[in-house]
Protein backbone atom coordinates (compact mmCIF):
# COMPACT_ATOMS: atom_id res chain seq x y z
CA UNK A 1 0.00 0.00 0.00
CA UNK A 2 1.65 3.48 -1.01
CA UNK A 3 1.43 6.47 2.06
CA UNK A 4 2.69 8.80 -0.01
CA UNK A 5 2.88 12.31 2.12
CA UNK A 6 3.83 15.81 1.09
CA UNK A 7 6.50 17.53 3.15
CA UNK A 8 5.65 21.44 4.12
CA UNK A 9 8.61 22.57 5.90
CA UNK A 10 11.97 21.33 7.09
CA UNK A 11 14.71 23.08 9.74
CA UNK A 12 17.99 21.90 10.74
CA UNK A 13 18.52 21.76 14.89
CA UNK A 14 20.86 20.09 16.93
CA UNK A 15 22.26 18.31 13.59
CA UNK A 16 18.94 16.37 13.30
CA UNK A 17 15.75 18.18 11.04
CA UNK A 18 12.23 19.02 12.17
CA UNK A 19 10.01 18.39 9.57
CA UNK A 20 6.10 18.54 8.95
CA UNK A 21 4.35 16.31 6.57
CA UNK A 22 0.74 16.22 5.57
CA UNK A 23 -1.39 12.86 4.17
CA UNK A 24 -4.35 12.42 3.10
CA UNK A 25 -5.59 9.74 5.51
CA UNK A 26 -8.22 7.12 4.85
CA UNK A 27 -8.74 6.34 9.17
CA UNK A 28 -9.48 10.28 9.36
CA UNK A 29 -11.82 9.72 6.97
CA UNK A 30 -9.99 11.07 3.96
CA UNK A 31 -9.08 14.69 6.16
CA UNK A 32 -5.94 16.18 5.84
CA UNK A 33 -3.66 14.99 8.48
CA UNK A 34 -0.83 16.94 9.49
CA UNK A 35 2.51 15.75 11.61
CA UNK A 36 5.57 16.55 12.69
CA UNK A 37 8.71 14.34 12.82
CA UNK A 38 12.17 14.99 14.33
CA UNK A 39 14.84 12.83 11.78
CA UNK A 40 17.79 12.34 13.79
CA UNK A 41 21.18 12.05 11.61
CA UNK A 42 22.18 8.73 12.11
CA UNK A 43 19.21 7.79 9.91
CA UNK A 44 21.33 8.18 6.80
CA UNK A 45 23.41 5.41 8.10
CA UNK A 46 21.13 3.15 9.80
CA UNK A 47 17.50 2.28 10.73
CA UNK A 48 16.65 4.39 13.87
CA UNK A 49 13.89 3.53 16.05
CA UNK A 50 10.55 5.54 16.61
CA UNK A 51 9.19 7.16 19.64
CA UNK A 52 5.76 8.74 19.26
CA UNK A 53 4.84 11.64 21.32
CA UNK A 54 0.88 12.23 21.85
CA UNK A 55 0.10 16.05 22.79
CA UNK A 56 -2.42 17.43 24.94
CA UNK A 57 -5.59 19.57 24.85
CA UNK A 58 -5.82 22.51 22.61
CA UNK A 59 -2.32 21.48 20.76
CA UNK A 60 -1.06 20.44 17.54
CA UNK A 61 1.56 18.22 15.81
CA UNK A 62 3.84 21.38 16.07
CA UNK A 63 3.39 21.93 19.73
CA UNK A 64 5.91 19.71 20.80
CA UNK A 65 8.96 20.57 18.69
CA UNK A 66 8.30 24.60 19.40
CA UNK A 67 8.46 23.82 23.24
CA UNK A 68 10.19 20.88 24.23
CA UNK A 69 13.47 20.89 23.70
CA UNK A 70 13.05 17.24 21.96
CA UNK A 71 15.91 17.93 19.16
CA UNK A 72 18.35 17.76 20.87
CA UNK A 73 17.73 14.24 22.49
CA UNK A 74 16.42 12.74 18.99
CA UNK A 75 19.70 13.87 17.87
CA UNK A 76 22.02 12.29 20.64
CA UNK A 77 20.30 9.09 20.95
CA UNK A 78 19.24 8.76 17.51
CA UNK A 79 15.29 8.25 17.47
CA UNK A 80 12.68 9.70 15.02
CA UNK A 81 10.16 11.19 16.88
CA UNK A 82 6.61 11.80 15.58
CA UNK A 83 4.29 14.20 16.28
CA UNK A 84 0.62 13.59 15.61
CA UNK A 85 -1.82 16.18 15.56
CA UNK A 86 -4.29 15.82 18.50
CA UNK A 87 -7.86 15.43 16.38
CA UNK A 88 -8.92 15.43 12.58
CA UNK A 89 -9.31 18.78 11.67
CA UNK A 90 -11.59 20.44 9.21
CA UNK A 91 -13.71 17.51 9.11
CA UNK A 92 -17.22 19.71 8.57
CA UNK A 93 -18.82 18.82 11.64
CA UNK A 94 -20.55 21.55 12.66
CA UNK A 95 -19.54 23.56 16.14
CA UNK A 96 -16.14 20.97 15.66
CA UNK A 97 -14.06 24.24 16.47
CA UNK A 98 -16.62 25.72 19.47
CA UNK A 99 -15.04 24.00 22.45
CA UNK A 100 -11.19 23.82 23.53
CA UNK A 101 -12.02 20.33 25.12
CA UNK A 102 -14.57 18.51 22.48
CA UNK A 103 -13.99 18.23 18.59
CA UNK A 104 -11.31 19.35 17.36
CA UNK A 105 -7.57 19.48 19.06
CA UNK A 106 -9.33 17.22 21.80
CA UNK A 107 -9.95 14.24 20.12
CA UNK A 108 -8.78 11.81 23.17
CA UNK A 109 -7.10 9.16 21.35
CA UNK A 110 -10.69 7.56 20.73
CA UNK A 111 -12.26 5.62 18.27
CA UNK A 112 -15.34 7.39 18.21
CA UNK A 113 -19.09 5.15 17.96
CA UNK A 114 -21.31 8.51 17.54
CA UNK A 115 -22.43 10.46 14.75
CA UNK A 116 -21.27 12.56 13.53
CA UNK A 117 -17.66 12.24 14.83
CA UNK A 118 -17.48 8.10 13.56
CA UNK A 119 -16.84 9.12 10.13
CA UNK A 120 -13.65 10.96 11.40
CA UNK A 121 -12.50 10.79 14.84
CA UNK A 122 -10.65 7.79 14.83
CA UNK A 123 -7.24 8.75 16.38
CA UNK A 124 -6.64 5.60 18.08
CA UNK A 125 -6.34 3.37 14.90
CA UNK A 126 -4.33 6.52 13.41
CA UNK A 127 -1.73 6.64 16.00
CA UNK A 128 -1.64 3.18 16.61
CA UNK A 129 -2.44 1.30 13.29
CA UNK A 130 -2.07 4.04 9.99
CA UNK A 131 0.46 6.34 11.20
CA UNK A 132 2.98 3.46 11.65
CA UNK A 133 2.36 2.39 8.23
CA UNK A 134 2.88 5.95 7.20
CA UNK A 135 6.53 6.05 9.15
CA UNK A 136 7.66 2.60 7.98
CA UNK A 137 6.70 3.63 4.00
CA UNK A 138 8.80 7.09 4.02
CA UNK A 139 11.22 7.15 6.97
CA UNK A 140 14.39 4.90 7.75
CA UNK A 141 13.01 3.28 10.38
CA UNK A 142 13.64 -0.28 12.18
CA UNK A 143 9.56 -1.29 12.73
CA UNK A 144 10.23 -3.77 15.53
CA UNK A 145 11.76 -1.09 17.67
CA UNK A 146 8.73 1.92 18.32
CA UNK A 147 7.79 3.35 21.64
CA UNK A 148 5.19 6.17 22.95
CA UNK A 149 4.72 8.78 25.46
CA UNK A 150 2.40 11.53 25.69
CA UNK A 151 1.61 14.77 28.27
CA UNK A 152 -2.14 15.32 29.52
CA UNK A 153 -4.68 14.42 27.26
CA UNK A 154 -1.63 12.53 25.08
CA UNK A 155 -0.27 10.92 27.92
CA UNK A 156 -3.32 9.20 28.85
CA UNK A 157 -3.29 8.79 24.86
CA UNK A 158 -0.22 6.76 25.51
CA UNK A 159 -0.75 4.81 28.27
CA UNK A 160 -3.86 3.52 26.43
CA UNK A 161 -2.25 3.00 22.89
CA UNK A 162 0.50 1.17 24.86
CA UNK A 163 -2.25 -0.34 27.61
CA UNK A 164 -4.23 -1.97 24.66
CA UNK A 165 -1.21 -3.25 22.64
CA UNK A 166 1.74 -4.01 24.75
CA UNK A 167 3.69 -5.47 22.18
CA UNK A 168 3.15 -3.41 19.69
CA UNK A 169 5.68 -0.40 22.16
CA UNK A 170 8.89 -1.61 23.93
CA UNK A 171 7.87 1.22 26.97
CA UNK A 172 5.90 3.75 27.26
CA UNK A 173 5.86 7.12 29.95
CA UNK A 174 3.75 10.07 30.20
CA UNK A 175 3.76 14.05 31.61
CA UNK A 176 0.49 14.28 34.05
CA UNK A 177 -1.59 11.88 32.27
CA UNK A 178 -5.09 12.16 32.67
CA UNK A 179 -5.16 8.48 34.01
CA UNK A 180 -8.38 7.93 34.83
CA UNK A 181 -11.13 9.52 32.36
CA UNK A 182 -13.65 7.70 33.32
CA UNK A 183 -13.66 9.60 36.85
CA UNK A 184 -12.69 13.33 35.68
CA UNK A 185 -15.28 15.48 33.72
CA UNK A 186 -12.87 16.48 30.93
CA UNK A 187 -12.46 12.54 30.50
CA UNK A 188 -15.99 12.15 30.90
CA UNK A 189 -17.15 15.02 28.12
CA UNK A 190 -14.60 13.00 25.52
CA UNK A 191 -16.04 9.57 26.35
CA UNK A 192 -19.76 10.51 26.39
CA UNK A 193 -19.07 12.66 23.11
CA UNK A 194 -17.29 10.02 20.99
CA UNK A 195 -18.71 6.97 22.70
CA UNK A 196 -22.26 7.82 23.84
CA UNK A 197 -23.95 7.12 26.85
CA UNK A 198 -22.80 2.77 27.28
CA UNK A 199 -20.26 3.81 30.58
CA UNK A 200 -18.97 0.30 30.22
CA UNK A 201 -17.66 1.17 26.65
CA UNK A 202 -15.70 3.99 27.83
CA UNK A 203 -13.86 1.62 30.37
CA UNK A 204 -11.77 0.45 27.41
CA UNK A 205 -10.15 3.65 26.86
CA UNK A 206 -9.31 4.04 30.76
CA UNK A 207 -4.98 3.68 31.66
CA UNK A 208 -6.56 3.12 34.83
CA UNK A 209 -9.41 0.17 33.96
CA UNK A 210 -7.18 -1.63 31.61
CA UNK A 211 -4.48 -2.18 34.05
CA UNK A 212 -7.32 -3.38 36.62
CA UNK A 213 -8.55 -5.80 34.10
CA UNK A 214 -5.38 -6.71 32.05
CA UNK A 215 -2.33 -6.43 35.05
CA UNK A 216 1.13 -5.67 34.14
CA UNK A 217 2.02 -5.55 30.81
CA UNK A 218 5.80 -3.51 30.95
CA UNK A 219 8.41 -3.79 32.64
CA UNK A 220 8.00 -0.78 34.50
CA UNK A 221 6.11 2.66 33.38
CA UNK A 222 7.81 5.99 33.66
CA UNK A 223 5.30 8.65 34.86
CA UNK A 224 6.60 12.36 35.94
CA UNK A 225 3.69 14.64 37.66
CA UNK A 226 3.98 18.35 38.60
CA UNK A 227 2.79 19.15 42.52
CA UNK A 228 1.52 22.64 41.43
CA UNK A 229 -0.06 21.36 38.18
CA UNK A 230 -3.74 23.18 39.10
CA UNK A 231 -5.44 19.82 37.19
CA UNK A 232 -3.48 16.96 39.35
CA UNK A 233 -6.46 16.48 42.19
CA UNK A 234 -9.38 16.78 39.82
CA UNK A 235 -8.61 15.41 36.42
CA UNK A 236 -5.44 13.96 36.75
CA UNK A 237 -6.09 11.60 39.21
CA UNK A 238 -2.35 9.71 38.92
CA UNK A 239 -2.74 8.32 42.34
CA UNK A 240 -6.09 5.97 40.61
CA UNK A 241 -3.41 4.48 38.38
CA UNK A 242 -1.16 4.41 41.13
CA UNK A 243 -3.18 2.16 43.22
CA UNK A 244 -4.32 -0.02 40.16
CA UNK A 245 -0.56 -0.80 39.20
CA UNK A 246 0.06 -1.56 42.90
CA UNK A 247 -2.89 -3.45 43.15
CA UNK A 248 -2.00 -5.58 39.97
CA UNK A 249 1.86 -5.37 40.55
CA UNK A 250 2.76 -3.37 37.82
CA UNK A 251 6.26 -1.57 38.07
CA UNK A 252 5.64 2.33 38.31
CA UNK A 253 8.33 4.91 38.47
CA UNK A 254 5.46 7.87 39.25
CA UNK A 255 7.95 11.19 40.07
CA UNK A 256 6.44 14.03 41.78
CA UNK A 257 7.95 16.73 40.55
CA UNK A 258 8.38 19.49 43.42
CA UNK A 259 6.94 22.73 42.78
CA UNK A 260 6.34 22.07 38.55
CA UNK A 261 3.16 23.10 36.56
CA UNK A 262 1.40 21.46 34.01
CA UNK A 263 3.15 23.31 30.54
CA UNK A 264 6.41 23.02 28.29
CA UNK A 265 8.49 24.36 31.39
CA UNK A 266 8.06 21.04 33.32
CA UNK A 267 8.06 18.85 30.51
CA UNK A 268 11.90 20.42 28.97
CA UNK A 269 12.72 19.98 32.05
CA UNK A 270 12.67 16.65 32.20
CA UNK A 271 12.36 15.25 28.86
CA UNK A 272 15.64 14.12 28.53
CA UNK A 273 15.04 11.82 31.42
CA UNK A 274 12.42 10.31 29.10
CA UNK A 275 14.55 9.83 25.88
CA UNK A 276 17.12 8.11 28.36
CA UNK A 277 14.31 5.76 29.37
CA UNK A 278 12.80 4.89 25.96
CA UNK A 279 16.38 4.65 24.82
CA UNK A 280 17.14 1.90 27.01
CA UNK A 281 14.29 0.00 25.73
CA UNK A 282 14.48 0.72 22.37
CA UNK A 283 18.40 -0.26 22.44
CA UNK A 284 17.52 -3.89 23.52
CA UNK A 285 17.62 -6.28 20.47
CA UNK A 286 14.49 -8.08 20.48
CA UNK A 287 15.21 -11.54 20.56
CA UNK A 288 18.62 -10.78 21.30
CA UNK A 289 19.10 -14.44 22.83
CA UNK A 290 18.29 -15.94 19.80
CA UNK B 1 14.46 55.73 43.30
CA UNK B 2 11.36 53.18 44.09
CA UNK B 3 11.33 50.52 40.59
CA UNK B 4 7.81 48.61 41.82
CA UNK B 5 6.93 45.81 39.59
CA UNK B 6 4.29 43.56 40.33
CA UNK B 7 4.67 39.61 38.91
CA UNK B 8 2.38 38.19 36.30
CA UNK B 9 3.45 34.53 36.03
CA UNK B 10 5.96 32.17 37.69
CA UNK B 11 6.79 28.43 36.58
CA UNK B 12 9.79 26.29 38.00
CA UNK B 13 12.10 25.00 35.33
CA UNK B 14 15.32 22.93 35.49
CA UNK B 15 15.41 24.52 38.94
CA UNK B 16 14.91 28.10 37.77
CA UNK B 17 11.58 29.78 37.87
CA UNK B 18 10.20 31.67 34.91
CA UNK B 19 9.04 35.13 35.91
CA UNK B 20 6.89 37.78 33.99
CA UNK B 21 6.59 40.91 35.47
CA UNK B 22 5.12 44.56 34.24
CA UNK B 23 6.19 47.75 35.50
CA UNK B 24 4.72 51.30 34.48
CA UNK B 25 7.88 52.73 32.45
CA UNK B 26 8.72 56.62 32.30
CA UNK B 27 11.06 56.03 30.07
CA UNK B 28 8.42 54.32 27.21
CA UNK B 29 6.36 57.10 28.22
CA UNK B 30 4.94 56.00 31.01
CA UNK B 31 3.08 52.94 29.40
CA UNK B 32 3.05 49.48 31.04
CA UNK B 33 6.52 47.38 30.20
CA UNK B 34 6.47 43.48 30.61
CA UNK B 35 9.50 41.88 30.41
CA UNK B 36 10.12 38.04 31.61
CA UNK B 37 13.72 36.80 33.83
CA UNK B 38 14.73 33.31 34.26
CA UNK B 39 15.76 33.46 38.05
CA UNK B 40 18.62 30.99 38.65
CA UNK B 41 18.41 28.79 41.89
CA UNK B 42 21.81 30.44 43.20
CA UNK B 43 20.40 33.57 43.89
CA UNK B 44 18.57 32.49 46.78
CA UNK B 45 23.02 32.23 48.14
CA UNK B 46 24.64 35.18 46.33
CA UNK B 47 24.13 37.50 43.64
CA UNK B 48 24.01 36.33 39.96
CA UNK B 49 25.30 38.20 37.45
CA UNK B 50 22.77 39.25 34.30
CA UNK B 51 22.53 38.68 30.96
CA UNK B 52 20.07 40.49 28.86
CA UNK B 53 18.38 38.86 25.58
CA UNK B 54 17.06 41.40 22.85
CA UNK B 55 14.57 39.63 20.65
CA UNK B 56 13.53 39.90 17.22
CA UNK B 57 10.72 41.47 14.97
CA UNK B 58 7.20 40.55 15.70
CA UNK B 59 8.45 38.78 19.27
CA UNK B 60 7.86 39.99 23.00
CA UNK B 61 9.30 39.32 26.17
CA UNK B 62 8.20 35.91 26.14
CA UNK B 63 9.52 34.69 23.06
CA UNK B 64 12.91 33.84 24.14
CA UNK B 65 11.78 31.63 27.34
CA UNK B 66 8.89 29.53 25.56
CA UNK B 67 11.73 28.76 22.55
CA UNK B 68 15.48 28.76 23.10
CA UNK B 69 15.86 26.85 25.84
CA UNK B 70 17.24 29.12 27.91
CA UNK B 71 16.08 28.09 31.19
CA UNK B 72 18.44 25.07 31.66
CA UNK B 73 21.75 27.00 31.27
CA UNK B 74 20.21 29.74 33.10
CA UNK B 75 19.97 27.30 35.73
CA UNK B 76 23.55 25.42 35.35
CA UNK B 77 25.79 29.02 35.01
CA UNK B 78 23.66 30.76 37.82
CA UNK B 79 22.93 33.79 35.48
CA UNK B 80 19.78 36.21 36.01
CA UNK B 81 19.05 36.30 32.12
CA UNK B 82 16.29 39.41 31.34
CA UNK B 83 13.94 39.56 28.24
CA UNK B 84 12.76 42.91 27.50
CA UNK B 85 9.78 43.46 25.49
CA UNK B 86 10.86 44.56 21.46
CA UNK B 87 8.86 47.98 21.65
CA UNK B 88 6.46 49.88 24.02
CA UNK B 89 2.74 48.48 23.76
CA UNK B 90 -0.78 49.98 23.44
CA UNK B 91 0.75 53.91 23.24
CA UNK B 92 -2.24 54.81 21.45
CA UNK B 93 -0.69 56.32 18.34
CA UNK B 94 -3.06 55.61 15.89
CA UNK B 95 -1.58 52.93 13.30
CA UNK B 96 0.93 51.24 16.23
CA UNK B 97 0.05 47.80 15.21
CA UNK B 98 -0.46 47.86 11.79
CA UNK B 99 3.22 47.25 9.98
CA UNK B 100 5.04 44.04 11.21
CA UNK B 101 8.21 45.86 10.92
CA UNK B 102 7.68 48.95 12.15
CA UNK B 103 5.73 50.17 15.56
CA UNK B 104 4.70 47.72 18.00
CA UNK B 105 6.94 44.30 18.53
CA UNK B 106 9.54 46.64 16.11
CA UNK B 107 11.09 48.87 18.44
CA UNK B 108 14.21 48.71 16.71
CA UNK B 109 16.33 49.38 20.01
CA UNK B 110 16.74 53.59 19.36
CA UNK B 111 15.25 56.63 21.03
CA UNK B 112 12.78 57.90 18.66
CA UNK B 113 13.06 61.86 17.72
CA UNK B 114 10.21 62.17 15.33
CA UNK B 115 6.49 62.77 16.72
CA UNK B 116 4.54 61.00 17.50
CA UNK B 117 7.02 58.01 18.05
CA UNK B 118 9.43 60.16 20.20
CA UNK B 119 7.00 60.51 23.35
CA UNK B 120 7.31 56.43 23.66
CA UNK B 121 9.68 55.00 21.59
CA UNK B 122 12.71 55.45 23.72
CA UNK B 123 13.84 50.92 23.70
CA UNK B 124 17.60 51.79 23.70
CA UNK B 125 17.42 53.77 27.12
CA UNK B 126 14.52 51.46 28.39
CA UNK B 127 17.36 48.57 27.83
CA UNK B 128 20.65 50.14 28.79
CA UNK B 129 19.30 52.43 31.47
CA UNK B 130 15.75 52.41 33.35
CA UNK B 131 15.22 48.03 33.24
CA UNK B 132 19.19 47.69 35.08
CA UNK B 133 17.96 50.14 37.83
CA UNK B 134 14.21 47.92 37.73
CA UNK B 135 16.54 44.80 37.63
CA UNK B 136 19.09 45.95 40.50
CA UNK B 137 16.29 47.35 42.69
CA UNK B 138 14.68 43.84 42.92
CA UNK B 139 16.60 40.75 42.39
CA UNK B 140 19.43 39.70 43.62
CA UNK B 141 22.43 40.93 41.55
CA UNK B 142 25.68 42.29 40.70
CA UNK B 143 25.29 44.95 39.26
CA UNK B 144 29.11 45.04 37.61
CA UNK B 145 28.26 41.69 35.86
CA UNK B 146 26.01 41.90 32.83
CA UNK B 147 26.21 41.21 29.42
CA UNK B 148 24.33 41.19 26.41
CA UNK B 149 23.02 39.21 23.35
CA UNK B 150 19.80 38.92 21.05
CA UNK B 151 18.60 37.52 17.61
CA UNK B 152 17.68 39.40 14.29
CA UNK B 153 16.59 42.98 14.96
CA UNK B 154 17.82 42.24 18.89
CA UNK B 155 20.97 41.01 17.89
CA UNK B 156 21.16 44.89 16.25
CA UNK B 157 19.93 45.76 19.63
CA UNK B 158 22.35 43.99 21.46
CA UNK B 159 25.58 45.00 18.94
CA UNK B 160 24.40 48.96 19.09
CA UNK B 161 23.86 48.63 23.02
CA UNK B 162 27.25 47.58 23.79
CA UNK B 163 28.94 49.35 21.24
CA UNK B 164 27.96 52.19 22.53
CA UNK B 165 28.08 51.26 26.40
CA UNK B 166 31.40 49.09 26.29
CA UNK B 167 31.78 49.87 30.00
CA UNK B 168 28.62 48.55 30.99
CA UNK B 169 28.57 45.27 29.72
CA UNK B 170 31.36 42.11 30.17
CA UNK B 171 30.51 40.95 26.54
CA UNK B 172 28.36 41.05 23.45
CA UNK B 173 26.92 38.57 21.02
CA UNK B 174 24.10 37.72 18.69
CA UNK B 175 22.29 35.13 16.37
CA UNK B 176 22.01 36.43 12.69
CA UNK B 177 21.80 40.27 14.02
CA UNK B 178 20.83 43.26 11.47
CA UNK B 179 24.18 44.19 11.66
CA UNK B 180 24.51 47.18 9.11
CA UNK B 181 20.54 48.86 9.24
CA UNK B 182 21.33 51.73 7.23
CA UNK B 183 21.90 49.96 4.18
CA UNK B 184 18.94 47.62 4.64
CA UNK B 185 15.39 47.89 3.60
CA UNK B 186 13.98 47.06 7.02
CA UNK B 187 16.93 48.81 8.72
CA UNK B 188 16.20 51.89 6.43
CA UNK B 189 12.33 52.36 7.38
CA UNK B 190 12.67 51.75 10.80
CA UNK B 191 15.56 54.39 11.55
CA UNK B 192 14.08 57.26 9.20
CA UNK B 193 10.41 56.40 10.84
CA UNK B 194 11.90 57.01 14.08
CA UNK B 195 14.79 59.36 13.74
CA UNK B 196 13.39 61.61 10.17
CA UNK B 197 15.61 61.44 7.19
CA UNK B 198 19.07 62.89 8.57
CA UNK B 199 21.04 59.82 7.31
CA UNK B 200 24.03 61.06 9.64
CA UNK B 201 21.47 60.56 12.58
CA UNK B 202 20.93 56.95 11.80
CA UNK B 203 24.23 56.07 11.96
CA UNK B 204 24.63 55.92 15.66
CA UNK B 205 22.37 52.66 15.96
CA UNK B 206 24.33 51.14 13.16
CA UNK B 207 26.73 48.39 14.55
CA UNK B 208 29.04 48.53 11.89
CA UNK B 209 29.29 52.42 11.56
CA UNK B 210 30.33 51.84 15.18
CA UNK B 211 32.71 49.54 15.05
CA UNK B 212 33.98 52.10 12.04
CA UNK B 213 33.85 55.01 13.98
CA UNK B 214 35.07 53.98 17.35
CA UNK B 215 37.12 51.03 16.98
CA UNK B 216 37.53 47.71 18.88
CA UNK B 217 35.54 47.42 21.59
CA UNK B 218 35.85 43.94 23.48
CA UNK B 219 38.07 41.38 23.20
CA UNK B 220 35.75 40.04 21.30
CA UNK B 221 32.27 39.67 19.89
CA UNK B 222 30.38 35.48 19.14
CA UNK B 223 27.83 36.06 16.30
CA UNK B 224 26.01 32.42 14.83
CA UNK B 225 24.71 32.98 11.45
CA UNK B 226 23.15 30.25 9.79
CA UNK B 227 23.88 29.55 5.55
CA UNK B 228 20.14 29.00 4.99
CA UNK B 229 19.30 32.36 6.71
CA UNK B 230 16.44 33.70 4.09
CA UNK B 231 17.22 37.31 5.30
CA UNK B 232 21.11 36.77 5.33
CA UNK B 233 21.92 38.39 2.04
CA UNK B 234 19.76 41.19 1.92
CA UNK B 235 18.78 42.14 5.32
CA UNK B 236 21.32 41.18 7.61
CA UNK B 237 24.72 41.67 6.08
CA UNK B 238 26.84 40.20 8.66
CA UNK B 239 29.61 40.16 6.18
CA UNK B 240 30.05 44.40 6.24
CA UNK B 241 29.98 43.77 9.96
CA UNK B 242 32.79 41.42 9.83
CA UNK B 243 34.43 43.67 7.72
CA UNK B 244 34.47 46.80 9.45
CA UNK B 245 35.95 44.89 12.62
CA UNK B 246 38.68 43.27 10.32
CA UNK B 247 39.45 47.24 9.23
CA UNK B 248 39.75 48.25 12.67
CA UNK B 249 41.34 45.29 14.62
CA UNK B 250 38.03 44.27 16.69
CA UNK B 251 38.37 40.49 17.01
CA UNK B 252 34.97 38.69 15.64
CA UNK B 253 33.99 35.05 15.85
CA UNK B 254 31.82 34.09 13.14
CA UNK B 255 30.32 31.48 12.84
CA UNK B 256 28.47 30.47 9.76
CA UNK B 257 25.87 27.29 11.09
CA UNK B 258 25.85 24.72 7.59
CA UNK B 259 22.04 24.65 6.83
CA UNK B 260 20.44 25.96 9.78
CA UNK B 261 18.15 29.03 9.16
CA UNK B 262 16.92 32.09 11.19
CA UNK B 263 14.47 31.00 13.99
CA UNK B 264 14.49 29.25 17.39
CA UNK B 265 15.91 25.60 15.50
CA UNK B 266 18.55 27.51 14.86
CA UNK B 267 19.11 29.57 18.51
CA UNK B 268 18.44 26.95 20.60
CA UNK B 269 21.00 24.63 18.81
CA UNK B 270 23.66 26.91 19.72
CA UNK B 271 22.10 28.75 22.99
CA UNK B 272 24.30 26.91 24.79
CA UNK B 273 27.62 27.77 23.28
CA UNK B 274 26.69 31.67 24.17
CA UNK B 275 25.83 30.86 28.01
CA UNK B 276 29.19 29.48 28.15
CA UNK B 277 30.70 32.49 26.10
CA UNK B 278 29.36 34.89 27.94
CA UNK B 279 29.48 32.95 31.18
CA UNK B 280 33.34 32.88 30.44
CA UNK B 281 33.38 37.03 30.81
CA UNK B 282 31.13 37.30 33.41
CA UNK B 283 33.36 34.87 35.93
CA UNK B 284 35.61 37.43 35.68
CA UNK B 285 36.32 39.53 38.94
CA UNK B 286 36.52 42.76 38.02
CA UNK B 287 39.12 44.42 38.82
CA UNK B 288 40.65 41.42 39.90
CA UNK B 289 44.55 42.57 39.66
CA UNK B 290 44.24 45.19 42.43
Amino acid sequence: MQHSIDQLSSSKCFGATVERYSHVSPTLGNTLAKFHVIVPPQIKHRKVPVLYFLAGLTCNDETFVLYSGAQRYAAFYGILVVCPDTSPRDTGIEGEDREYNFGSSAGFYVNATTHPWNKYYHMFDYVTKELPQVIYSNFNVDSNRQSIFGHSMGGHGALICALKNPTQYLSVSAFAPVSNPVNCSFGRKCLRGYLGNDKESWKQYDATELIRENGPQFPDILIDQGTLDPFLKDQLLVENFQKACQSVGQNLTLRMQQDYDHEYNFISTFIHDHFAYHNLALSQKPNASI
